[in-house]
């Protein structure tokens, strides 16, 4: 007798990314497929002196039982730090959570029953479309241009679908690396206002800024308490800590996503949220984030500078931040089917297709990500990729 | 416009265990109400020096991105450890998760649809009721006794609900205290043998036994794959890390088990599983449990030599181990309506309703934990509770 599985899993096949990974076991590759930080932007020994710090502080209480509503130095914390994104919230708005797909996980599961619609971004990050799957949501794609999503093709949708839910991620997009400009953010927030919808602002990028002003959250702008601003420590600290947080103004929403995350881990682990939080208190956050970006902007740099010895009909998006570009080749070169020769010369992408709800499309496009990988990579890698697509005819 | 809230939350009202933490904010109040270790039982110390032992060996692994399906050496040496409980399983059969909660989450994840059944202990672990409420399970109870749960009846209510899953606590059961008995243990595992369902074994107080002889789990006599044995580190080394694991020897289940995590929180804090791993390799673990049990069988001797004092109605288990003692009052006494009088004389229980899948039953009944009271806290608290229950009458 087979196990009868959930319906969820109907279709449901697992991470292309995380499989993606796999594969790339020869060492010899040089991966642009991930969205990993820099190994050397990892700080084992400041983050260790951090851990020392807050059990020798506090060790009783974080390894105690805590509150499913998050580790309160760091609710407090936080929330002082998010107000440089315009996001002003009281610590009891903020959710510390295991990671940015958490964050996820739990808004599906206050919000989405089978069949509710929710509109993405098109294309968007492909692990929260299979979280949404997974909850068995109705995606509806909303088309961007450069300046991010179309406000007007937002609201059409709106109107159209009745959405529960809306996913953006305006800064430094995933898969684009496009920020939404600040006109667009707040025409939004005024969309917003006036259908019964929930937007998920994901912001994990923002602070990888090499150019430009920063921009205000959507956040910023919300009036009516519906827009969930979302940010993660994975970019600018470590993502295998896990630690994310949700901004929740809506005292309603923000009970269901703490009954919620009682019944799925009933509370982040205490350490790493008291490791995070002690690293906010230090002050030495900012300068981290910006010797990292500087590194950052070198090698995104280093890579628009490869992408311009590709033939002339590659284009590619020349983002002010983040950790992705994105590249659209003629529309006929298959860049899925290439990934497997593209292994074999040595060098890694994420398939375009991947990033779109609609499967089977959009073949002729890939994600490279440049912060995991040093100048000297970036150049032989990307070497490597012009040579195949080249010798593939690409013209 | 109010929010629209999925049909999953009809009903659902948070853990009660939680929210009667928080009346507990007067620090007079003795409380058995939680299911905490000792504070005494948490070494900071020791953690500390293992988080600065693997952050010094395997900082930029353990800080980077992981892997879903775990930690590879806690895979391993987890696997290695569950041997002392007649559990042989290969590390990759092993799945490291955020507390043992999540293995309910990701199990009900990759099974229920809503509307499937399941069958739970009558009582069980009201945590464990919420996670199966929000899946929105058919929840069908099995009578138990001092051996456990009866397997006739389990049996029967199999023939009769046809149920995806079910959930037992075999080892010094919540609320109970009770534990399965050998025999039962290999009927339970025969039975299941018949059926197709799969059995879900959490197991997380076995390693405090005050006496008698260790059981083997009922996983050790699984001859199809469908038992799936689940344990944590919360009760013998801390909670507040939010380690434990699912040993899944079915291929196909845990690869659901491994897709539904990554869409949950893509894997578990790899710091916190390193340390737990560094812990099992020290070899130093069996002395702590040594240590922990060696007290918290003087802290259940005393409570029972108080329960001992009460009137002669008053029932209570005997168990060899674990953190609870379960009390069974006269038919018309009512423990939940005593719950805030009993706090405002300084003692805090939980009521034994909580724990049944009826709601508004077995009033007469309530849990109390001893793991986290001192001997003194233990005499004068349960002294409290016994002049509250006579001077309302108890006889």
């Amino acid at each position: 007798m087979d196990i009868q599985y959930a319906k969820r899993f109907d279709g449901i096949t697992g991470s292309v990314i995380r499989d993606i990974f796999k594969l790339l076991t020869n060492p010899d590759i040089i991966s642009f497929a991930g969205g990993n930080p820099a190994n050397s932007a990892l700080e084992s020994d400041v983050i260790s002196a951090f851990a020392q710090q807050v059990l020798a502080q506090n060790g009783t209480q974080i390894l105690q039982y805590g509150q499913t509503e998050g580790y309160a130095p760091l609710r407090e914390s936080a929330a002082e730090f998010y107000k440089r994104v315009g996001v002003t919230a009281r610590p009891e708005q903020v959710l510390p959570v295991t990671g940015s797909t958490q964050a996820l996980d739990l808004i599906c599961k206050a919000l989405l029953d089978p069949g509710d619609t929710m509109l993405v971004e098109s294309p968007t990050f492909l692990g929260a479309l299979q979280t949404f799957n997974l909850y068995q949501a109705n995606l509806v794609a909303v088309d961007t241009d450069e300046e991010g999503v179309i406000p007007e093709l937002l609201e059409e949708k709106i109107k159209a679908h009745n959405p529960k839910l809306i996913y953006l991620i305006p800064t430094f997009q995933n898969p684009t690396g496009r920020t939404l400009s600040l006109e667009r953010r707040k025409r939004i927030a005024k969309i917003v206002e006036k259908y019964n919808v929930v937007v998920i602002e994901d912001d994990p990028y923002r602070d990888l800024r090499y150019a430009g002003e920063p921009l205000p959250a959507i956040k910023a702008f919300d009036t009516t308490d519906r827009i969930l601003y979302c940010n993660s420590f994975s970019k600018i600290i470590s993502p295998g800590m896990r630690v994310a947080a949700i901004v929740c103004t809506e005292p309603t929403l923000m009970r269901k996503l703490v009954i919620g995350k009682q019944s799925t881990d009933l509370h982040t682990p205490a350490l790493t949220q008291a490791v995070m939080d002690a690293y906010l208190r230090a002050g030495t956050l900012e300068e981290h984030i910006r010797v990292i970006s500087e590194s950052y902007g070198r090698q995104m740099a280093k890579m628009q500078g490869m992408l311009e010895t590709f033939p002339k009909s590659v284009k590619y998006t020349r983002p002010e931040g983040g950790i992705f570009l994105w590249c659209e080749l003629p529309e006929d070169f298959n860049a899925t089917e290439l990934l497997t020769q593209a292994t074999q010369a040595g060098v890694a992408y994420i398939p375009g297709t991947y990033f779109y709800t609609v499967k089977g499309a959009h073949h002729n496009t890939m994600r490279l990500n440049f912060s995991n990988a040093s100048l000297e990579n970036i150049e032989k890698g990307m070497g490597r990729l012009r040579d195949l697509f080249v010798a593939q005819g690409l013209k």
